[in-house]
């Protein structure tokens, strides 16, 4: 069975529709590639509670791995390591691993700029201030630390939610761990597009496509106007052999683009749009 | 206490990070703009198991509005009916409405393109078939009408996930509904940027300016590099009076900006980078 994963990304800025959520594109693309399964991705807001709450439920649901992004920062609303302590009914603690990285990074600020020392000041002590039992992990760009917690189930590691950290602690720290436990397993995708079919005639096609075709997945995507139908149809494969995987994606493109000409359907190309 | 709202967006694509959520910021924004909290976004796979398992939790929580996105069409993987149904621990049925609805859109296809009259098939009868006490809600621009279910606490609707078709269906008749709930209420922001300022050094100014502030909600964004400190600062507030809001967030806006500029940060007028 593949191995999954869970995305808890934590921002009010999330629920009012400021920012989107691309981190939680690129972590689930990234995973994806890797062969890891992402069976769900849940945002909820700067709150204790409803951290605590999310996690305890992912964990329930004993994925391999949760990820959470944001709220590892020194302002009050940097709750997400107070919620994760919550859910693994434990204590915050200052780490002292965390500490000196913390230090370190304000000593290079200081060092960098030529001013005076930057004093340890509590909300920089915070992002020092862990679960117990958890450990800090090196943040190449940033100063907040991600955090690990190696669990029963679980592997469970808070991101920072600015996508230059979040991205570069993911290659350097969890993209190993990842590859790992996918052995070499990977995703393997193609699209098609058609024109002048429309998604109703298209869905008994793609039944027997993929009842011919085991181990593909295909999926379509109406992209144009109500009465100038564009399809996208998604072909994807999760294997360890990738030569196999163009196989097979290749034979099921072949027959469902015959079956969608034979329905006077038209299989262009290139996209017209996307999202 | 402000009416709330979970979304649960269904669909493989975005858990495998091919498409970015922007319904679900789209709604985020929309709901917030009216009045309405956003708690929580949940993404879960075509998988009825999954799909049901989302509703029923997100039921238990009771928030006044529930609104799925995705999975209302005509392939074998449009599956939010049937995990709504089991959610709701009903049966689907296929809704003299809806398939009016249905019917009347390829009938005027039909028309439109000078084609021969298109065929009621399984595929196009599914997006009729609905759970039992639900009501089909029309779709201005598509051809799968949404539904509609009042429960206990919930008013729980299924949008599509075609972005136009779920922006019209909801400012068509959701945004009034929403309106109806929410009073008058209305949520009002406003951003400053600063430079020159570590967010571990804003930390505390944003403490008491909250505090001298009560119903202000205040949110730094690092936006710069690590050894460029730029800054976002986000201040809103959710209230039924315009006026009021203004003024509160603009005494909020002078007291920071004081704040930082005597940190030596510096309060500048446009934004560097967003997101």
């Amino acid at each position: 069975m593949a191995q999954n994963m869970e995305i808890i990304c934590v921002g009010n800025e999330l629920l009012i529709g400021k920012t989107l959520n691309t981190n939680a594109q690129w972590l689930s693309k990234r995973a994806t590639a890797i062969g890891i399964a992402v069976k769900r991705v849940i945002v909820v807001a700067d709150e204790v509670e409803e951290i605590a709450c999310a996690v305890r439920e992912a964990l329930q649901r004993k994925p391999q791995f949760v990820i959470t992004t944001g709220g590892l920062g020194p302002t009050f609303d940097d709750k997400t390591l107070e919620g994760i302590a919550k859910a693994l009914n434990c204590k915050l603690e200052v780490n002292a691993k965390a500490l000196r990285m913390v230090k370190e990074k304000y000593e290079a600020y200081a060092r960098e700029r030529r001013t005076e020392k930057v004093e340890l000041t509590q909300p920089r002590i915070k992002m020092a201030t862990i679960p117990e039992k958890t450990e800090p992990v090196s943040n190449p760009v940033g100063t907040a630390p991600a955090v690990r917690a190696d669990l029963n189930w679980t592997i469970l590691i808070a991101l920072p939610g600015v996508p230059s950290e979040m991205e570069a602690i993911f290659e350097e720290t969890i993209a190993p761990l990842l590859k790992q436990a996918s052995g070499d397993s990977a995703f393997h995708e193609k699209s098609i597009y058609a024109n002048n079919i429309m998604e109703s005639t298209l869905a008994p096609l793609i039944d027997k496509v993929m009842h011919d075709n085991l181990g593909v997945y295909i999926k379509s995507h109406p992209r144009g106007e109500e009465n100038e139908p564009h399809m996208e149809i998604h072909f994807s494969s999760t294997t360890k052999d990738a030569e196999t995987a163009e196989e097979k994606l290749q034979k099921a493109i072949v027959q469902l683009s015959s079956l969608i000409e034979k329905s006077s359907g038209k299989v262009v190309s290139g996209k017209k749009t996307d999202t």
